[in-house]
């Protein structure tokens, strides 16, 4: 099994990403494919010492910036390290691809290159959120804005996949982020995706408020991918935030200084649960093969973590599993259809009147490949 | 100057509202009417030997629950603790009402009895956030779910004329939420309503993405009342996990313990600093009359608090200075559209073609009057 490795990819690239490369070999014997401008990599493993080890080095001119428009990117960087990182995949020569660069880049490749998964609506960023618990699964967190009813539903059977396989929980509780915990809550889509897991044969537990999230209450976490991409920002932001008020607050006077020295170890270990680095990458569920994103700032620790993460969701066949479950929810789904064309066909007959009860079948997979992510 | 307290609305009422009510007379010297059971508020009062204060008790029979259907209980309760104190304001008794009951339901009996302010198309809830450079304040945070361009266009008017009067900020400069810092990201309602903030004269800044919240980059920060609620009660659940993993982690050594009791003094303070029930009440804007709502767990101390931040905003005609901030935008967007017709019409006198490029008019106030929050 191999790695495509975007080794151009992030604020720290190719070093830190190349480093975690080397690194993911040298401690776990996992290869990689790094894409990229060859002289740069190749200058960053004589650096390291690397130049010996098994990792091959395959060209690419151009690097998607951070916060490039993703369709421009995709449209005049088609040699992209990126896009030839996603080809090996593509082409067989790789099992997975990671990125530590742009999300909206990644995700417009890997979709374009790689294709929707079949039965897929809309593919979906997942990431992974510390609770007192352990970790929860959230999703989406920034690929679909304004997702329908069946969009967030599939979100839910593929993260209810993605949990079972990273947090290797059985049986997933997956809630339904909202403003309230009444069923009537929120908007139109949220109320019929309500209506979808209710009837399913997921472990759903109803709405979860933003005020439940950390408190690990549910496995996986729906939502749309803009506020889920909010309350991913936010909550990093607030960790910052408030160890940077513990740090104003202890130069405050000599016993806080003092408290602080031994509260260290303390502090750290805490910082370490709530670290995302810590935590390997947030997969693209839906996708034709498997794609990874680690955060821009990765370092090289950060990144040899995130490929560690990559290939354990190779060997459990993470994109395999999720295309089952997705096709017998749709199974599942034509079959009630079906059930109900027929009971109101009959009621037809009976009463002489139609049916209007029958619920939403939700929409089939179009030809149309835009999400909001890339639109832009 | 009179303030209507809905003595019966909150986690701990009435004795905790009563309570902040006889702090806020002794203390500050505000007057309030309190509406509810009168033997049950007349008992508070003896409880705290406050009978002989001037505060006046208004009767209501009944009690909005937490939690409780907002439409259902504006039918069903005509004669709510909640109904009583607004319709003292609408009266002419009091100057501005005050609960720390059910958000939605408040909301709903304001907007009913006081109705929406004179070219206001969506009444929002702001709430204060803290930050590192002091607070911000986000609006909307749970009233209107899908707002349209125009509606979060007024919530960036409404919000800056509260962030001017409650945190003494000239010219504050708003940002809207949003998934990343470029122009063309975001919904279309957000794309939108970024168009109408550049045009306008507000102090407007762009973007802003859920990680610069609380780096306090901008004094209001606009959002959909969805992302807004999410992006609140995240923040609130974060900072208790991170409390709950700081005292977890310091039991694990005694090193760790003693520096937990050194620091001590450091971390109240910084909670203090980042404590919700310390900074008075969320005001609804956008009504015509003025209702703030306290946290559903207020104690003494806050409903304290929150009736001294409410007698300020009276004081510096907070509902007044909005209604004339929202009319002299309409205004210029008024002419801005009177100026595209008539250069319409000159150009299509002149090429004989129309024009497809006049900006988005925005919808004008409806005789509707529901928002997303009170529909359910």
């Amino acid at each position: 099994m191999k790695i495509a490795v975007d080794a151009m990819g992030g604020d720290n690239a190719p070093s830190a990403v190349v480093e975690g490369a080397v690194l993911a070999y040298q401690e776990l014997g996992i290869e990689t494919i790094l894409t990229g401008i060859p002289e740069r990599i190749d200058s960053e493993l004589s650096r390291l010492g690397a130049r010996g080890l098994p990792l091959e080095i395959r060209g690419a001119e151009q690097i998607i910036e951070m916060g490039e428009s993703p369709s421009r990117a995709l449209k005049s960087k088609p040699n992209s390290s990126m896009r030839v990182a996603a080809e090996a995949v593509k082409k067989g020569d790789a099992s997975a691809v990671f990125s530590a660069g742009d999300t909206g880049g990644a995700f417009a490749v890997s979709l374009h290159v790689l294709r929707r998964m079949k039965g897929v609506l809309r593919p979906a960023i997942a990431a992974l959120i510390p609770t007192l618990k352990g970790f929860c699964i959230m999703l989406d967190v920034g690929a679909n804005l304004v997702p329908k009813a069946q969009h967030l539903f599939q979100f839910g059977v593929m993260g209810q996949i993605y949990s079972e396989l990273a947090l290797e929980v059985t049986k997933p509780t997956v809630g339904l982020l909202n403003v309230g915990g009444e069923d009537s809550k929120g908007t139109d889509a949220i109320r019929s995706a309500h209506e979808l897991f209710s009837k399913s044969d997921l472990n759903f537990m109803g709405n979860v408020e933003g005020s439940t999230i950390f408190q690990g209450s549910v496995d996986v976490i729906v939502c749309d991918g803009f506020s889920g991409n909010v309350a991913l920002k936010v909550s990093e932001s607030l960790s910052e935030m408030l160890t940077t008020l513990l740090r104003e607050e202890v130069t405050h006077s000599v016993r806080s200084k003092i408290g602080y020295m031994f509260l260290q170890n303390g502090l750290k270990s805490m910082r370490k649960r709530t670290d995302y680095s810590e935590y390997g990458a947030a997969p693209l569920l839906g996708l034709d093969g498997l794609c990874t994103i680690g955060h821009g700032r990765s370092n090289p620790k950060a990144v040899k973590n995130a490929l560690k993460a990559t290939s354990r969701l190779v060997e459990k066949q993470l994109t395999g599993k999720i295309e089952g479950e997705i096709d017998r929810h749709l199974s599942v789904q034509r079959s009630t259809e079906a059930g109900w064309r027929l009971w109101s066909q009959i009621r037809e007959g009976i009463f002489q009147g139609g049916s209007s009860d029958q619920p939403a079948a939700g929409d089939e997979p179009s030809g149309e490949d835009e999400t909001n992510l890339i639109k832009k």
